[in-house]
């Protein structure tokens, strides 16, 4: 199943992408009685339901189907245009991790940043996060360096504490792509630190590069997990005004999705619709000769097959921003 | 106004300490007339009314003083004894960030670390906050060297983005405190890492060691800014086990809170309920020799005057947690 949030209330409405490319408005489509008695009203709602929601929602997508029930769907404006406007799949996450240094082949145009040793992560705010198709504002005073990083999401399904590798994948709901922006204003001093101090006061500078409002578009659809039987075979690729800039197959992530998910949850605890960015591949901006920012008209893009294309364009930073 | 989450609910109920110590709950102060036709069911409510909210609170807790009004409220159950339980006063913020390397005495004790050229903060999992009164568990893999650290929390009252010195205190609601609790398994690796290489990693680890959940109590109330008009006079001061363990007047910080404040926001937007912790004092246990860490049944207690106590216990370890 594809699930969307669709752009209606602070916490949009739940929805699930039709064969046809039409999309389904789940509560839109409750009956009083039969399966169609329950159906969740947020994202947040149908991930809190667990696998019984998804089967629910699963055989309510099985029905529109049919001429009959689609008819009935329709009258009761259930159904909307493909282009009907959305937000990010969970509009509002609780925590959002991501993942760093993951690609091998990031890590090599990164001034050659060594591997590390396991799996490295850091916070994005919840508030970076953004609806596919949005316009990102440029922040004002920090316009010109602003990097995208094409990535793969994890957004858990279950409470996720202590998972063993074996065991990790169990926690996640499904998959949904995310651009991880960043203004690369500070990277430059990252790579001149000379001493431990100066790393760590450069490294979280940095990572405040990436904290601005809307600096984490998602979306357009989560892909549940029961449709991806090979994370490895997912190919990641981003364009920039149709350009292909990033191009690369989960394959390459140093550490597997499992061992991800597994080592970070030693600490964190990701409850239902937490988001975990996987991380980047190769062909970032900030790691181009020359580099490539994004300016105001750009358009930028993110796909993995069947999830769909993250569009966004980029915007003129506004005064007093 | 000392204002407070009542244990009611998952975002808990809205409530006012009253000069005696009982508790209003404001919700079930509601008339259908008057000034309390309005009066806000959560904390996050109240906020998002801004000053108008808080001054119709003000007048009802004032109100709450004549014995006819008194006796009103007691019949509605709106007067609740004052060891109610209570939720963090911010019950589930967005976005919570915490100053490090804040106070001067504390760079002191931690292997003399020098002071950052700016005001430094990291970020803390809004799952990570707990209420007052709680026990808080002991990770169970991690569980032996916990450490406290006594801070002043800013609950941010507007959205808070691109803020001058001058006025950024105009965004902040009020104060409540904090415990940053912090495993500290890996503080000695980001003290021994030679190259830029190690420090960045340790220091990623070493953060990860405040993620935990239950780590960052809050509490008990939250104490209005109209009502500390000398931020430097507050005294901060942590006891364990009734000892006194840190002891210092904010006037301590190296960077006063509103230059902290206007530096984090060129970055960071802080939405009404988001939180800054600012960081602690000298005196927390790793820095002491013999080390002090927390074990179970121990009580943790943060305290400024007029904010209150924020009391902890801490528990046992559950097995597979």
């Amino acid at each position: 199943m594809r699930l969307v949030s669709i752009d209606e209330g602070e916490h949009g409405a739940c929805g699930a992408l039709l064969a046809d490319g039409q999309i389904l408005h789940l509560r839109r489509a409750a009956r009083r009685d039969g399966i169609e008695a329950w159906l969740p009203g947020t994202m947040r709602e149908l991930l809190a339901a667990g696998p019984d929601g998804l089967a629910v929602v699963a055989e309510v997508i099985a029905r529109a189907a049919h001429p009959g029930e689609r008819a009935r769907l329709r009258e009761l404006g259930a159904l909307l245009p493909p282009h009907a406007r959305l937000l990010a799949p969970v509009p509002r996450p609780g925590l959002v991790v991501a993942a760093g240094l993951a690609y091998r082949s990031h890590l090599a145009e990164m001034a050659g940043t060594p591997a590390p040793p396991y799996p490295t992560a850091f916070m994005k705010s919840p508030h970076s996060i953004a609806a596919p198709g949005s316009a990102v504002d440029l922040p004002a005073a920090h316009a010109e360096c602003v990097d995208y990083e094409g990535e793969l999401a994890v957004v858990f399904g279950r409470r996720c504490h202590g998972a063993g590798r074996d065991e990790a994948l169990d926690y996640v709901a499904g998959y949904t792509l995310a651009n991880d922006m960043s203004a690369r204003d500070w990277v430059r001093d990252v790579w001149s630190a000379k001493t431990p101090w100066e790393a760590r006061l450069t490294w979280e500078v940095n990572l405040m590069g990436k904290q601005f409002d809307g600096f984490t578009p998602c979306g357009p659809a989560l892909l549940t997990a029961d449709e991806v039987p090979d994370l490895g075979a997912l190919h990641l690729a981003t364009r920039l005004n149709g350009r292909l800039m990033q191009s690369a197959p989960l394959s390459d992530l140093i550490f597997d999705l499992p061992a991800t998910i597994s080592h970070l949850s030693r600490w964190y605890t990701f409850e239902p619709g937490d988001m975990l960015l996987t991380g980047t591949p190769a062909g970032v901006g900030v790691g181009r000769e020359p580099p490539v920012f994004m300016r105001e008209g750009d358009v930028v893009e993110v796909e993995v097959e069947r999830i769909g294309v993250l569009r966004n364009t980029i915007a003129r930073a506004r005064p007093g921003q």
